[in-house]
């Protein structure tokens, strides 16, 4: 019979972008039993309203506790922005965003107090980030750009053409006016175009991917609650998406790193 | 009481870019009464597969006649390649989408019997176009881009800056090598970037647009019935949204050309 151990990790997004994070848990804790969703019916998340974003979250959760994870990984800034809170007020497992990791990765990474954020305009509008950085420290000035094209520019594979570098200097421009040394990808799809930020934010400023420390906070919650997977083979990965799996599995790759196996569609409401 | 003629056109799309349409109808009828329904917490359709964009055409349908529509016009691209047939086949009114009305403009515009058409992935990949055009004359030869970002750059409101510019270059050098000389713009978001797209292909290529045509195919099929609505009093224009009104009042304006009124939010599973 399966332990409480073995139980996976849920982890969810509104499509690929969570694969980033998904690659990093992989990564950190390559024992671990996983099952992720990625909501690609309704994708994206970014551009729509927070009731909509927490009712999309919740019946995410049913449908991964329904599954038996053990703790959900929320790996997408809108849903984390917007549904946190009430899926911790309503669920009995543990349950984390990418936001609260990322920020304290920025406040760790800051020299001279002046972060950047950017993400989607969700994100951007619910202030979690400047929130999240302000009580971990208020000397810190946090300032933020809604970037919403950048999430199609990843999912057309437009990760370092001239259209891109326009783009990115259109939105990143104030930002740098602003003389940050830290800038957050609040968006898990930012990873992708992570050089060409880079060129166009210059090497004094330093990048912050939540998928990292994400998969951090994700081992320390399951220490803390003594249900870390210690066996020694290679967990399973399982993959859920509320459209057809084609086109999740084509671009999939370049945000998981390596094929997507067995990928099988759900409608949630009709489990 | 209401009569036959006085019940409201129905008229939907997966956002705002259906509005584009919407307003030609009412220039051409404008004592018809109309209900909008913008899907606007599954926002786009475009990346999404024939079976999901199906049911929610078949939902949303369900919804517009409960609320007494005497036709659907089908204001997305999208939604006309891949649901109008199952639509035709369940309702009992008449239903017309945007890409027959389109595909015939087109074929009296062309002197070159060479067409070319841009829309999303779902509606190219559909051949919808394609087949339409082939089918109202064989000689015609008819080649297809797909333009993902073209409705995000409409949504964000660039609408002729210097990424736009490149943007439509990337995506329209190919068919201009071919030498259409006419080019339909298979998604109800594109007229709002007309004058970018125009000045990129040039004078001697007829932009098609089938709001207008659409337009005038409702008039038809109308007047075929015998339930045009022939009051002198200017119709009623109501709007539901499926995700929270106030991006979509913001933005439509641009596409409708003017305020919207009264726009309601609707779960289409909880009427």
């Amino acid at each position: 019979m399966r332990t409480d151990k073995e139980r996976p990790i849920g982890v969810f997004d509104s499509g690929i972008g969570g694969l980033t994070v998904l690659r990093e848990i992989t990564r950190l804790l390559p024992s671990e039993n996983t099952i992720y969703l990625g909501d690609t019916a309704r994708v994206p998340y970014g551009n729509k309203s927070k009731d909509t974003v927490a009712r999309y979250s919740l019946e995410i959760a049913d449908f991964l506790v329904r599954k038996g994870v053990k703790m959900i990984v929320v790996a997408c800034n809108t849903a984390s922005a917007f549904g946190l809170a009430e899926l911790r007020k309503k669920l009995a497992i543990p349950v984390i965003g990418v936001i609260e990791p990322g920020a304290k990765a920025a406040v760790k990474a800051t020299r001279s107090n002046k972060v950047g954020v950017i993400g989607t305009e969700g994100t951007i509008k619910s202030s979690a980030y400047v929130s999240a950085i302000k009580t971990l420290n208020p000397d810190i000035t946090t300032n933020t750009a809604a970037c919403p094209l950048f999430v199609p520019l990843a999912e057309e594979g437009w990760i370092d053409n001239e259209v891109t570098t326009a783009v990115a200097k259109r939105y990143l421009t104030g930002l740098m006016n602003l003389s940050i040394d830290t800038l957050v990808l609040g968006c898990t799809h930012y990873p992708v175009l992570k050089e060409t930020i880079s060129m166009v934010v210059g090497p004094s400023v330093t990048l912050i991917d939540s998928a990292a420390s994400t998969a951090e906070e994700t081992k320390t919650t399951l220490a803390d609650k003594g249900i870390l997977n210690d066996n020694k083979t290679a967990g399973g990965h399982f993959f859920y998406v509320t459209d057809s799996p084609e086109r999740f599995v084509a671009v999939g790759r370049r945000f998981f790193g390596e094929r997507l196996e067995g990928v099988e569609i759900t409608h949630l409401d009709t489990l």
